[in-house]
């Protein structure tokens, strides 16, 4: 993993120092001497992480950090603040101003490259995600995710794999103390599936557990799917860096080295929960605008736009598995009347419970969507016009059968539907075309007196068809 | 990187092998026997990797990688076919059988694992794309997405970086004549520019670059974003297995050793293209259906859902940038008639054209989207009451400007709009509230006569307003 790094310091020795360090493991290295001209190439370069100096005349590492975050151009940049090595108090003054680790100096090189790696995959990762209009360019839905805030790294749920009892006590006071929920194993086997009974926001893991390799259970919590993307933060000793190489090769995401400092564990602690939060909600805010894309607001089924893509590809699919497609639409009979003589909330309440008894009925890979107003579409893959003039029936008796309750209303309503059904074992046929068949064997179930079952591809072979019923009492 | 690797073959000494190999590099492996096993282990455990076995009695590894590829639940599974040595043959129907890549007997060591971490790095990022449906699990937008198929490597735009002039000469013929676009390249600096100006689908780098170094091209090709997700295969020699590590580590996508093959460098080149694509495919549906979720289908300009979003968050931001926020509501006058007179094609237009004269008259920090209907909202962040007044009455006058024309009708119609703007300095202030205001100054300028402004928060300043005219001729 490569990466674009911008150095910010006002000594130019320290600025080349870390350039030919960076430089000679193939890393990008941009330059800025002060704060402005910092900010400047922050923007206009887009660095994929940023080494920021503390102590600068003019704006000051704090400064710069902060207005890097205020901006919406930068604010997804990391940023490392590289402070002496005693202040601890600058520290929690840099990550409180928004930077998101810290190096001390004189600047070790496996701190460096660790801190580097793991923060330009984590960056590559949310820039898969940062998904942006696909034409104007203007829209980017990440710009809408809150900022990373003091609020989002309290009340973690850490998960603590030690098994040396007197470190284990030790940190779990401190992350208590912090408002941290700890749960603490001390073998891998515990470990594993305590994180999988429950979500952790964070798993520290000691390299050295009691008979056992550290590195193992990172290794089995990156490659199972729920845990892959937890941060882990692991625990080891001054000697332990060919391990610790390994580790952030195998996806461990931060260390600390013993004996540890409690500010410093706090600090790294509170990052880690802070982006994996971050993280969580940038895919939320992606599955849910897919959602809002292909769903119905009303009754959370499927929407017409999902349901002809869906279509077409089950009809593509003929071609291979040689098995015909049904498509059903159906209308609610009379529809017009609850809304007249209820209102539309009843209108509504009635459509939900439509999808809702409709979906409980069909199997699971028939797609129910919303074709519009009244009608509803289900698509039957695999099933040859019997079945899916049979399923229809089932749907139908299913609907006629039980008179809907709405609120506002001690009366429950009748409602019924009028269903017609089309099988196509043609991959060249139009989703269109097919949807238009089953559409004209609807009207033909509507002529012949509603609340009954019409096939276009077997006009004549008589599907069961309930008597007429007046579908809204009072209508 | 580490992954949960399946590792089919019928003899057990070889999956013992392989399965030792792996774990010392702590990647999790999951055995099989034979196909059955293996199309079931792979369905129950969700492999990120599937190493295969081609000559296995019963089901041979060609049906289990079809099958594979055609059940929804493991397509997105790399496949690794393992074959013999010097059966081209079977590597060509491997690749067409589905499978990703190919290994061969006896499997070296450092083919393996950049061939697994390679494969893995990326099964990672696609998964990340995977989003799925928020609240039921059930749409997954990429079971939407087209299967790789023969198509999706066609005509790839190939940039090739090789100073030797015989090799670049034979690798050029080879690519050519398999139907790709070639870009010659010899040096990096005109490889960087190369691939700056013109998307490439595949990036062929030789290690052996005259007077430079490959690698560091491969590097800066990672860190600068418009090719960070192109593959990239590498030319190098046997002797050069070090620089390979290194390569893989930086995010070269795979290799190819001199002599090259002509059939393999075909199979590996088809095997990235597609999968670049796919990639690429991905992403564009994940914006399309943000970009779905958040615009108006008929204008493209932002929907109700985003410019509420909006500005909830321009408002909440008034408490760090201490200014106020303004919004401006306007409704086109007597649309109705529009509609009534001249069709529901014609409103259309009308609409679409109020959208683009509009959007073109603000300014790049304000939002434009549709209310609903024929009513359209403007959020101006950082804008007192006196500016806002200002845009509406500049709106105002496009609008009424210039009469609109519209398809079937050779005169054009004067269309107005009535807009109502008002403004908060309150962070506590609900957008609801907001809008409410505007739109009751809205209802003021219609009251008015139309085709005026009227200011929630400046009531009396008689901000400009032309004469009322009759908005629809013959309406």
């Amino acid at each position: 993993m490569t990466a674009r790094i911008l150095v910010v310091d006002d000594i130019p020795a320290n600025v080349r120092l870390l350039e030919a360090k960076l430089t000679a493991e193939y890393f990008e290295v941009l330059t800025a001497n002060d704060g402005f001209s910092a900010l400047e190439a922050a923007q206009a370069q887009a660095p994929d992480l940023i080494l920021l100096d503390v102590m600068m005349p003019g704006m000051d590492g704090f400064e710069v950090a902060r207005r890097l975050k205020t901006d919406i151009k930068t604010r997804h940049i990391p940023i490392v603040m590289i402070t002496a090595l005693t202040d601890t108090a600058d520290r929690v003054r840099g990550l409180e101003a928004g930077a998101d680790d810290f190096l001390s100096k004189p600047v070790n090189d496996i701190a460096l490259f660790a801190r580097v790696r793991s923060l330009t995959r984590l960056k590559v990762m949310m820039d898969e995600l940062r998904v942006r209009h696909a034409t104007t360019g203007q829209l980017d839905i990440t710009d809408e995710a809150p900022l990373d805030t003091e609020d989002d790294a309290r009340n973690g749920r850490i998960l603590l794999v030690e098994s040396e009892e007197l470190l284990a006590e030790k940190l779990t006071e401190y992350l208590s103390a912090a408002g941290h929920d700890i749960f603490r194993t001390t073998g891998a086997a515990e470990a594993l599936e305590r994180s999988r009974e429950q979500d952790m926001d964070l798993i520290i893991v000691s390299l050295h557990l009691a008979g056992e390799d550290g590195l193992r259970l990172c290794s089995q919590y990156r490659s199972q799917e729920e845990t892959r993307h937890v941060p882990i933060l692991l625990i080891l000793d001054e000697g332990d860096l060919e391990q610790l190489a390994k580790g952030l090769d195998l996806g461990v995401t931060d260390y600390l080295i013993r004996p540890i400092d409690q500010n410093e564990l706090l600090a790294r602690t509170r990052t880690q929960i802070r982006r994996r939060r971050y993280h969580d909600k940038l895919h939320e805010m992606l599955a849910k605008s897919v959602s809002l894309a292909y769903t119905d607001p009303l009754t959370g089924i499927y929407n017409r736009r999902y349901m002809n893509a869906h279509l077409d590809r089950k009809i593509m699919e003929i071609s291979d598995t040689q098995k015909p497609v049904s498509v059903l639409i159906f209308d609610i009979d009379h529809f017009k009347r609850v809304n007249d003589t209820y209102g539309h909330a009843a209108g509504d309440e009635v459509l939900k419970t439509v999808a809702e008894r409709v979906g409980d009925s069909i199997r699971d890979f028939d797609l129910l969507a919303r074709y519009g107003g009244e009608e509803f579409v289900v698509i039957m893959p695999s099933t040859p016009p019997d079945p899916a003039a049979m399923v229809a029936e089932r749907l139908r008796l299913r609907l006629a059968a039980q008179p809907f309750e709405i609120s506002g209303s001690d009366q429950a309503l009748p409602i019924t539907a009028s269903l017609g059904v089309a099988t196509t074992t043609d991959p060249t046929e139009t989703s269109q075309n097919l949807l238009g068949r089953a559409d004209a064997a609807l009207y033909a179930a509507k002529d012949a007196g509603r609340n009954r079952v019409r096939s276009a591809d077997a006009p004549e072979d008589g599907e069961a068809s309930a008597e007429p019923m007046n579908a809204v009492a009072g209508g």
